[in-house]
């Protein structure tokens, strides 16, 4: 997905495909040492139905195969157009910082009792949306589109990121295989603190600290739990509030996609896949 | 040292300092991230005799701290002349690399029961020299230096770091400590594989066994063992082949610098502050 961004921006700017493959391979690198340095922190088994490195090897292969990717995706970001070298490298190791920033808030987030939505949403951004976008803006630097148009596609990125992230959220609970009669809630089994669970929190009122145990539970079987914090997401129009938050986030993209000064025809592949993005349902 | 390499090149070949002294900074930063990052590796608890961020805060802290500082450090070494963006960051990144590799041998090494002395410089080449190496080559690539003086720099930071390294090894033994009749030997203490060790394993022949139980075992008291295994590198006369052996790489760190295509009195600086590197004696 990031480095098709990439690609995708570069084209429409009107650059060189040639200049952006390059970026593209050291974002998409990029991403993957920080799955690899996430996995021994996160403690996963597994990561794209595979063993992860750090269980399959030891977390210090891992530290250090992870350090060693990122080095070599600086080297590939580095071959690109002469002058897009320094804003592109800049943006990159600066994105970098702010992934890490996610990540830290993201753990402290699982430990401290309350997170507000406002932090919730800056750490998804940090987390999340900041690749995406600025794996959007490489490709705009790239093709020398202009600095306006650089920070629109960024804005973009950010606003389809946050819309994705939170889509992301939905489907665990309110995917299609919920159609099928099968339950799925994985992120409520972790008890994970997602946009539908503080939102709750948010919605539910003096209820909010039974809610809040409920969340915690551990003595209760899986599938029931899952099904009584559904109910309560029900009673709550917890689905609702989540997407109309979603289509707040894409409208807002749209939005930033209308203020580049190329024609909307221009744009049409990467509507179409954000659209898509947008439009799946599991 | 690794910013003075840095600053004393760019000056050598007449470049200006104030496009050297962030790339220093990053260098230094980048030094840096591999300590924190190795600290986690080999489980030490005090560093410059402060607690390690890993022991003070977690792992996860000084995994995230450290990928951080290699962004930060990247940042750093783009602020530079323009033309010399990409040589220099291709370099570094490269140099990164080497680097993680070197301490990945450095890990596998202390698990493996034999090592060969190539083996054990081709690891010290890459853990230590080669950022001294890349630190004077940034610092001649800022300055505008034709391509053969920046490699010729380049091999002298090489063979110095490895002149460095070995000295390192010798004086936990044959430090100045020693005239006043202090034992330190904290290598010995740890069973670590130093030249010292690898060159009577060599050196002993048929003892060579008796001499790798010794100097694994737990059960003797530590300043027993360190004034055992003392014993047996004076027999073998190891100071005396480790002194030959860091002279062979300051001699062709010398001629290494004799290949330069300028005056030897620009040099001064550099030749002093090596030399002084070379004699200290604890």
């Amino acid at each position: 997905m990031r480095p098709l961004l990439v690609l995708a921006s570069c084209q429409m700017f009107g650059g060189e495909l040639d200049d952006a493959i390059n970026p593209a391979i050291g974002i998409e690198l990029f991403h993957n040492f920080t799955l690899l340095h996430d996995d021994i922190m996160d403690e996963a088994p597994l990561r794209r139905g595979k063993e992860t490195v750090y269980k399959k090897w030891d977390s210090n292969v891992a530290i250090l195969a992870g350090d060693t990717m990122f080095a070599l995706a600086n080297k590939y970001m580095l071959r690109t157009r002469p002058q897009a070298v320094s804003p592109v490298m800049e943006l990159f190791n600066q994105t970098a910082i702010e992934v890490c920033e996610g990540q830290q808030y993201d753990m402290d987030y699982e430990k401290q009792p309350n997170v507000s939505i406002p932090e919730y949403i800056k750490m998804i951004r940090l987390k999340t949306a900041v690749l995406l976008a600025a794996s959007l803006k490489t490709g705009a630097i790239i093709a020398g589109a202009e600095t306006a148009d650089c920070n629109h596609i960024y804005d973009f990125g950010i606003n389809i990121g946050l819309a994705f992230q939170i889509k992301d959220d939905l489907l665990d609970v309110y995917g299609e295989l919920e159609k099928f009669g099968k339950v799925s809630g994985g992120d409520i089994l972790a008890g994970k603190k997602t946009y539908l669970y503080l939102k709750t929190l948010e919605a539910a009122g003096p209820q909010s600290e039974d809610f809040r145990t409920l969340y915690s539970a551990h003595n209760i079987a899986g599938v029931e739990k899952v099904m009584k914090v559904k109910g309560i997401f029900n009673q709550l129009n917890i689905e609702q509030h989540t997407r109309q938050l979603i289509d707040d986030y894409y409208q807002k993209a749209i939005h930033d996609l209308s203020c580049i000064s190329i024609p909307l025809e221009a744009m049409e592949s990467l509507t179409e896949y954000t659209a898509g993005l947008m439009e799946r349902e599991n």
